[in-house]
């Protein structure tokens, strides 16, 4: 197998200062521990923010577009993928991450999160409030991490992909 | 526009006789009114369930199959749609059905309702646990109703189609 | 199961009205039989011409739809179906008739003849072209038929459901 | 925008040394001018003949995947994205190219010439038999390119990236 490739999923709108500044420092860190970042690939919000973190330290960064137009995509992306498959891409996004990470949530975020934990992989949720938390800690308790920094995050990655 | 389509979505496994016995309800009632019963398609929980009360009512049941294969089936779908998009056809669900109803739980389910709500699609929430109602209503306060009966279920349906 | 599922590709634009006329009758045979259509759903070209046919003759006809909105249908389509996966939806379309009969030629119906041997749907071929005949015969003898008329098609659609 | 991806398609079983050979000097090639290669990342076939060309010669290597398992990849894939969608992934991967070259012939990769024509990405078909040519010349004769070697087509891929 190649090098993890690890998801960070999360809106492209409505984002607050902290969960962008979680995003981009999350995407720094993932290429910086030598992984590659995935995400939805838009240029805004989670997507636009860890992407442009990833490059930041070097990284390769995989966009998983809801369009068929590579030019969709962040200037921070190496590798546009067009699915043309509107929302119905968010079932790609989790099924080629090795790891889930959420980070801010919405309805498209909600989404990733069930259709990961559906489809047996890890879901890492940074930064979530506690009503969200129950929630899919109710859904699907043996899956799911929840982590307030960048940093913990990044452990708990290492740990399932050593486990 | 033809006859309305109506989308029951809910888990396969894991339901309790309270929920089958709604959507057993459901599917009924949709029938009765003279709805088209949408669902996932295959042949247990509330996807049999609902789509044998259509079919006790004379009605007309389609079912959106995840696999390639139309005798994956339940008995209860008259019109089988195979679009081998595994997990990724709840976005075909929910984009088709006027109104999608949530009858249950799972990580399935909470896809649906959240791609729903991403697409804007109406949804309605029958029977669902205080946590679960608040998380959606918090996740989309405006389009999601929440039900305890299939009975007033269908009249919501029937005030958002005729809004 | 239930009744069969006979799915009519051809293309939306550039289509003589020999091959409108064929796509017409060959609803309208489908639906005396009292089988299903399926189409490409669009209020264009062959799409259109089919579910017209069916419709004059009483049938159901499903359409399925490359973009999101129920309105983009054919008036003669009963059910339409909303993938939102562009052209993606034309392995839906194969996957889910038991038998693909390909009306004119384009590049979309040309995905479809191909992707419905690829995915082993028996395949009728109604007015080509030489070239074309003896292209797909080079691809693929086995399944493929070629027929000139809407009736000589629906009599090896019978032999092939029987069969 | 980043390094271009140019696609390669051809089938994974039933491949000629012809053109095996081909797909292990295109994906060299495509390395070596720092281009990006994108295949239906599967262990066999063309898809690992380009895979490995390009490993070779150190190129970067993405597999667009049929199913759920980053394990189904060639080793020779350094970036398996797993869609799910089944064959409905050809169109995922001509979308994702910015030229499409087809290198041998079968159900699967007609599919894919078809799709990208459809597409409006340019097409580069490398050693196709006179019958396949005169086909896909008649279906769209402005995008389509005929080549007879990996040189030839490299060339012809540059002209259109600088077009």
């Amino acid at each position: 197998m190649p090098k993890p490739i690890i998801g960070v999923m999360g809106p492209g709108k409505n984002v607050s200062p902290f969960i962008l500044d979680r995003a981009y420092e999350l995407g720094k860190r993932i290429a910086q521990v030598g992984w590659i970042l995935l995400t939805g690939g838009r240029d805004s919000g989670v997507m636009r923010a860890a992407s442009e973190g990833a490059k930041t330290a070097g990284g390769l960064t995989i966009g998983i577009l809801p369009g068929m137009n590579p030019y969709e995509a962040s200037p921070f992306v190496d590798i546009p993928i067009c699915t043309g498959l509107g929302h119905g891409r968010n079932n790609v996004n989790v099924l080629s991450s090795q790891v889930v990470i959420a980070c801010g949530s919405g309805t498209g975020t909600t989404s990733e999160i069930a259709l990961a934990l559906k489809n047996n992989r890890p879901v890492i949720l940074l930064g979530m409030d506690k009503l969200s938390q129950d929630f899919f800690q109710q859904l699907s308790s043996n899956q799911v991490y929840m982590t307030q920094s960048a940093e913990e995050t990044i452990e708990i990655v290492k740990q399932i992909l050593t486990g």
